[in-house]
């Protein structure tokens, strides 16, 4: 398979008061549009990655807010997987051009998340995971994540001070990176002191384990590969694009340190692909939380398992180092507007392999790999792109 | 094009105090599974069509519910388009065969509505409209289509005696079909007496013109043509599956008695499908208001504009006439769990194709058509089936 990437866009992502979800679509559509260089007429149909847009802003029915403000009449439809929204938006707009239905493709991810309180934001996050099994019984994402970061250090035999310097790494490098994005919502490097004198949320997962509530929107625009090739625009291609599923609560599982559903679709992607790990120059893995970055970079191969922050912390993962990942700064400090997120990884990886990224520039990257997740886990969603 | 329906399943709609969400789900899964007669592993990718889970329920990430409960570890998503959401899930499934990716798909509808409050509900289903320009302000769903329901007859030079018998003709004729429906939430005869004597909910609709708030699920199950073919399971083909979008609020258009969507999405349909209006022996069409279920027959073409609330009320829509038109009883009587809607409609034209129908059977039908919207015809969803 070959879609090609005519153009992306994202808006800021911070706690935007001032911008509606309408002007947030709007905003993420038109730089796409700008940066594909084609009119909204060519769009022949729109998937809008959000998961909390009924409940928090009182809207649902994103398709026809996005098809409205192009102008057009094209079928478009909300795509929801929790956190994984957005990247399973994109996933259905690649079957719509492999299907023949569309040659042009939006795809969009939004979320508008400051407009409600914290509490109440921490508690519908928890749709993402089983409500009759863990919401109900008072589980929050935060504790969930802790009971995965404390079975990973009893299974790999690691103290709670080298566990944490090895978050810390993960949290650090991504702050540090979104100093170097003028998107990112955190603008403010990075110590081992922060990290350590950051509040502890559920132990041993500290306030710089986790992602903040965000507001933001991204886009993206493919085409048939064939399409592309006839405009000239064929330089970044989609060569993977798989998606897999585990169970939604973690007591049904018999391994919660390595998540299933990753290695699933991260193994069909290098199998689709027809590359190897070591192809890849670039990747931003979801890190909701900085243990979920870790057991990314193992489930999808990258790393041994239990080693992946070792690795980390010597640097392997810096814009620098041998496998940058996370260059935009990640969820946890670019932000984690979370039916947006998956989309704003995509445009950072189609940056960087057009060399937009300015100081966070990684060097003449040719393959870069994007995965999100859903839940704890539960939906992964993996993309391969590869400059032509 | 061509996709084959293997199996379909529905429960009971109705206010099912006693089954969760997760009940819904497994119940129709497991009856589309039966039908089909194949076992869950064959299943190669899964949508679910759903509106309000997240906010009525806590949970959002249905995809992942439905994979675990088939034990399986395929790319399961959520599809929303308000009350369009099952019928565009329909169409995410057909792209996801036609693209190559699956043989084998599982489309469900769900929705549980009764757990909350009915102003809660009526409150939560204007996400369906545009937040800003209408609910907002104070618009409710039976207040939109009251507007549009007064314009059709001005337009038409109506009295509102004249109307009021045409929308109960509508409304008796789906009520009565329920009577033959076990799966309805309804099964009362309806008298034009009893229409006139319900209240007025937004003049000139009345209570008995209204959908009702419930709760069910319906599933389908889907496949490559060749796929289905070599099983010799190709009876039934779905040889059109098209979607089209309008503006999502009221004011931003020019004419509200037809819906732009609609026309496209029912144009495109019969063009793709290469037969034409009078073909179709029987159709599942949106009467979440019994307004709608006229102006779905006039823009299907299957009556001139102004006409089609005299032709039903002269029993050409019953299940004897020239067009038997929602023998399931609609979603005004067999009930509207609104992501759950459309592919009951699906399962009622299947179902009618295969003569399964008992007493509503209409005489050996060849071709079906559901039609299916979202919002005040925003989103319009159109799918025709053949038996071969």
């Amino acid at each position: 398979m070959k879609v090609s990437v005519l153009g992306v866009g994202c808006t800021k992502f911070a706690e935007l008061w001032d911008k509606s979800l309408h002007d947030l679509i709007a905003q993420a559509q038109f730089m796409a549009l700008d940066d594909a260089g084609i009119a909204p007429v060519q769009i022949e149909s729109i998937f809008v990655g959000n998961m909390l847009a009924q409940q928090f802003n009182g809207q649902a029915h994103l398709g026809a807010i996005a098809a409205q403000q192009l102008g057009i009449n094209v079928p478009s439809v909300r795509v929801e997987n929790a956190c994984a929204s957005g990247s399973s938006a994109l996933v259905c707009g690649v079957h719509s051009i492999l299907s023949g239905a569309s040659n042009v493709v939006m795809v969009i991810g939004v979320e508008k998340m400051s407009d409600v309180a914290i509490a109440q934001a921490t508690s519908a996050l928890m749709g993402a995971g089983d409500y009759q099994a863990e919401h109900f019984v008072g589980a929050t994402f935060p504790g969930l994540f802790a009971m995965v970061t404390r079975l990973y250090m009893q299974k790999y035999g690691l103290t709670g001070q080298n566990l944490s310097q090895q978050l810390a790494s993960v949290s650090i490098k991504n702050h540090n990176n979104a100093v170097l994005n003028p998107l990112a919502q955190f603008n403010k490097k990075m110590t081992m002191d922060d990290y350590f004198n950051s509040p502890i949320v559920a132990d041993p997962l500290r306030l710089l384990d986790c992602a903040p509530i965000s507001d933001g929107a991204a886009a993206i625009i493919i085409s048939s590969y064939d399409f592309a090739k006839k405009y000239g625009k064929n330089r970044i291609n989609i060569i993977a694009s798989t998606q897999a599923t585990d169970t939604l609560d973690l007591a049904s599982r018999c391994e919660i340190t390595s998540f299933k559903a990753t290695k699933i679709a991260g193994d069909k992607a290098f199998k689709i692909a027809g590359i190897s790990r070591s192809d890849i120059n670039v990747a931003e893995v979801h890190d909701a939380f900085s243990m979920a970055e870790i057991i990314a970079l193992e489930d999808l191969g990258f790393f041994e398992k239990g080693r992946a922050g070792f690795e980390t912390a010597l640097g392997k993962t810096q814009i620098t180092g041998e496998l940058p990942v996370n260059t935009s700064g990640g969820l946890k400090a670019k932000g984690h507007p979370v039916g947006a997120s998956g989309i704003s990884q995509v445009t950072e990886i189609v940056n960087q392999l057009l060399g937009r990224c300015g100081q966070r520039q990684v060097n003449n990257p040719r393959y870069g790999l994007t995965h999100n997740i859903g839940g704890i886990g539960t939906t992964s969603v993996v993309h391969i792109f590869e400059r032509e």
